[in-house]
């Protein structure tokens, strides 16, 4: 009988480079160990998801001068970008993308503005419906 | 035999409006889909407990220049302050507040200062005990 | 037959005093409940695992101006440092800290410029192993 499938489930609130990257990497090693991922995405994590969104992703105020040589690091090591890593997450089968609708709606955010990635536009009983049977919760 | 209730728990540490909403925005939903919400309020979320705290809470400062039209744009969609999604949680019967005592001590506040909506003032250790028996774990 | 103790999973991600002392004050608390706790330091977190971090920790920059008081404050209370509680729970045998690979790579921090209380240096998939089962998974 198979086990089933562990769950994660994060709410990313935050559209700077360096949650992004936590929740992404957390995600992306998740699918490869055989977990669903699911994302909701509200507030400034919404808007990241907005077309050309997550490449303009930086660090927050107080780091920002630490910036600039944080991705040339990142670059030299060769490391995936934060949709290098959603790609390859929705390629594992295992990444659901959820858009928080009453954010879109304050932020007048249409659903063609979107990346394609993002698998459902739903209000927050999506997420807890969901959460409320993860193995781990977070928000980032 | 009846279903045991589903179980939210969220440690609100920011004091930002943002926060405030994802935070207000998950437990009023909770409570609608007949789940229990506990909300932990520590540090700067502590804050927002003193009478006319809520209603001054803004964006956090990389946000700032958004807050005004935001704001607006809120009313224009009739959308509930948070004092009134946690009035509405209140009134569900489903929302516990708890304010953290160290922070209140730290911060000089008494419990005269806090709103009325406040059930306990409490220790870390019973957030644990009622988060460990939770289906949803969250740090807003 | 003894009950299977409790498990707290906590990401370290913010390296500002306010959130360190969020997630220690409850880690602390845990130990002292017979909980075990799992803390895994990434980002701004990991930085503070640098020998001199934990005490150069300060407020973050909106909250910059309450920080001098609020240390005297806390001295007043006699309230133990981050450092100290991290001790206390290290004394207690139940926790353990996990400091993110990717991160030290990334920053250029060696095993040799951690403090010697990090167990173990680690990628998300032990996190991700470790919450998976955890009663109560937050990220800081």
């Amino acid at each position: 009988m198979a086990e089933k499938r562990k769950k994660l489930a994060i709410i990313v609130h935050s559209g700077t480079l360096d949650r992004l990257y936590c929740a992404f990497i957390l995600g992306s090693t998740a699918t490869s160990m055989d977990m669903e991922a699911h994302f909701y995405f509200t507030f400034w994590g919404l808007n990241v998801l907005v077309k050309g969104g997550l490449e303009k992703a930086g660090l927050p105020a107080p780091y920002k001068h630490m910036e600039e040589k944080m991705k040339k690091k990142l670059e030299k090591m060769k490391y995936p970008t934060p949709y290098d890593l959603l790609k390859r997450m929705k390629a594992s089968g295992l990444l659901k993308i959820y858009a928080c609708s009453p954010t879109m709606e304050m932020f007048g955010v249409k659903k063609e503005d979107l990346i394609p990635e993002v698998d459902e536009i739903a209000g927050a009983s999506t997420f807890l419906d969901l959460a409320s049977d993860a193995d781990i919760t977070l928000l980032v």
